[in-house]
């Protein structure tokens, strides 16, 4: 793996919504009012290594898959062409889709080896319900894989790389410069381990996105050094006295996902800052990986190239190493 | 088991109060200010394949046993049998008990074989502290549990089942149509297995709640499908531009609880909506069951039938079945 | 270990800006403005059962180190001496650092053996970002730990003891009468278990303060009996309608953290409570200690001396015993 390659930042699909001037809204909703409908055409695809990803394009095929966005209100229209030999579906968690679309094989809501099928899911603002309350809207860090693959709850198509992320946005939100998925699939980041850990790369100052997903069968807790979040929906405060949690290490298990925006190097600098899942053993088998500030410029800040030669550790000595990490083969690849 | 019996859906105790006139309340106060005291009694019992309930009549113990309710400024006093030949107990969290009524073997409070004792629990609204701080009242999803069979912490009584849910609701709270108690023990469903993990059945547009607690020596996640819910007191938003997280996929580790309401088939429709855990080998193993959602006149959806068909699994065929489940016998109901 | 001695509450370093007047602070910052810069040196030194700590003098070293307190605004600068033939850091989570103050070996952030260095920790209050976002200041219950011995994550380091609590201070929160740190450290709190697990003393009404950290490699519960908090920075609500959800039992993962300040007995009375991780392996196994509440005169309230004795175990029959707790030898001091 090159140094400065970027794993795991899939082009972001932005529903046009984005940009669409408000339509009158009921006093009763939030969202845009604009509703965008949008429909792609997603490719699953096997991938070396025995893996199986999504992609927007044939032989595009991407482990995370690409990452999907949408605004509250906007439908989107997910055409899944399954060219492999193995049934397998994508299910969403979050958003609003009906039995047909719901990818269990509950359901029958599936392609069969080599079968199209389109999946619709739905989003809303948040509604008035009575009084005080207000019925949940869909925005969030969410995420999508396969339920189908390997039995009724797709664990063979998950271990294989059928996931990725889909981010809802709510009005008003802030987009960010730099956006990355981590997911922590059994004992791997994105199906890798370290040194192939994806490496996320931002400038000084930048609003970076970080999306978590959970997957497998272990727990984890997400830990990002330097940085820090507010435990909401948003990762920032609302006022100087919001009580919100402000985390920096968080649990990330099975089939939850959550997501903060944070200024890179925001009050501490560029340099090579690690994420691991800081489970004790998880890390020193390679759970760990590098988010890289650069200068604002772009230029590598000191120290940078040696932490970055250190990660991917031309010393492989036996046992534990000066170079900060515990001693492993290029060729483990680590599989759930 | 039938298909559409619903288990876990004991008959809730509604604490009187609920439609009691508010007394004046100091300003230091927001609760109800009528402070019902209610008494009843429960029995612990033996039931099949050795387990043991709690249950509100003789040979009426279920598991989970049933839910209790109060409303904040209640006192609750129970008079618990114990017709086993094992000491017991009973053990709640979130509301306000003294040292007699703990509940644990520390603090001597306990039901030796046969004996019968009383144990008292009380709850408040919460209470100006200081400046902007309040302290905690007692509204939430809780539970109560054994703490006393098989040892100090009561292991082996919550293996065997004894364990339930305790809802305190504060003033200005909804009252679901439906409500559902999801206890994942071990590595079942209220000690269950699919497919006989709980059917929970409502129909579209009705205001269900569902209680979720952990119990054993297993991390696991919640997960529902098509329905999502606002991670705070009560599932839902305070405001359109509310913070707060929405989560379809939640951590439930042992001692925990929370619970939320929700429209069932809120922007979806009706349907055999999934719930499972997300731990991929605790789902293929059987933790995972149906929230059915049903018409508004209560009739069965298209679809819903095959789906019922499949999860309870007319096809036993080694591995994978088209089933949507991983194969198994109607006899393996696993413990933890 | 003697019935009544505290451990874990290591004298705090409280930061002298508790009591500075507030500087004119512009309208985008909400810290106190004084910003006071305090320098403390540490000693990592070895500890009997092949432990090791930190410690403000020599010869003084803990586990957990000493808690270290700060105001939003304020810096520290840790010398830090490693008195012992390893290579060990600081690392700490939550407040802000550059790669030199790092702690890792990946940025060659560490002490060699024998070796002194410092370390540089800040803190900020909330900034106004864009509309209606803050970016999070540095208040927090958080925690510091080494992150070098025994490979590139501080994996033996945090068996052997290197580790403690940081607290942040917002300004305008309240200072505690009494502060206990819990640590989830693999199978032990505090690397005890139980009848040796800390034992934690107040009166009855006095303003106490938990910090709960988990390390190592297994996930926990923390819960506490007879008490319950706000799931928030601080444990306490905002007002009387705030959806914060209460809590009695919560994940404490390794690398998280998360504290609350609750009244000693508030509406339960004094009492020798427990607190314990809710996994029931763990709690038979050790993870269980005692939170004393004393009368407000500080004498034993009725009951506490044989709740005392029942957990320090003068009865170490096989099984289970009378006194609550799974028999074992006082010199089962389990490790991770």
């Amino acid at each position: 793996m090159l140094a400065g390659t970027v794993i795991g930042m899939a082009t972001p699909i932005v529903a046009s919504s984005a940009n669409a001037a408000p339509a009158a809204s009921s006093s009763e909703r939030g969202d845009s009012g604009s509703g965008t409908v949008r429909r792609i055409t997603m490719y699953a695809e096997e991938l070396p290594g025995n893996q199986i990803g999504y992609g927007l394009e044939p032989g595009q095929a991407t482990i995370p898959g690409p990452t999907l966005e949408m605004w509250e209100g906007d439908t989107l229209e997910i055409e899944l062409v399954n060219t492999t030999n193995q049934r397998l579906s994508i299910h969403p968690h979050g958003v609003e889709y009906d039995v047909d679309s719901d990818g269990s094989p509950l359901n029958g809501s599936f392609n069969e080896p080599g079968e199209t099928r389109t999946y619709v899911w739905s989003t809303r603002a948040p509604i008035h319900g009575k009084g005080r309350r207000w019925l949940p809207g869909s925005a969030g860090y969410w995420h999508y894989h396969d339920h189908a693959m390997g039995g009724g709850h797709g664990s063979l198509g998950l271990r294989r790389g059928l996931y990725g992320a889909l981010v809802v946005r709510r009005r008003g939100d802030l987009e960010p410069d730099r956006q990355f998925t981590v997911v922590f699939n059994g004992m791997t980041v994105n199906n890798k381990v370290a040194p192939e850990a994806p490496l996320f790369e931002a400038n000084l100052g930048e609003l970076v996105e970080f999306i978590c997903i959970g997957h497998g069968d272990f727990f984890h807790t997400f830990h990002l050094h330097a940085h820090r979040w507010a435990d909401n929906r948003t990762g920032m405060l609302e006022g100087p006295n919001d009580p919100t949690p402000v985390v920096d290490n968080k649990d990330l298990n099975p089939g939850s996902s959550f997501g903060f925006q944070v200024i890179a190097g925001d009050g501490v600098g560029p340099g090579a800052w690690m994420y691991h899942c800081h489970v004790q053993f998880h890390s020193d088998d390679g759970m760990a990986g590098i988010f890289l500030v650069r200068n604002e410029d772009g230029s590598l800040p000191d120290g940078a190239q040696e932490a970055l030669d250190r990660y991917y550790g031309h010393d492989h000595g036996g046992g534990h190493d000066h170079d900060g990490h515990a001693a492993h083969s290029h060729d483990d690849v680590k599989e759930e």
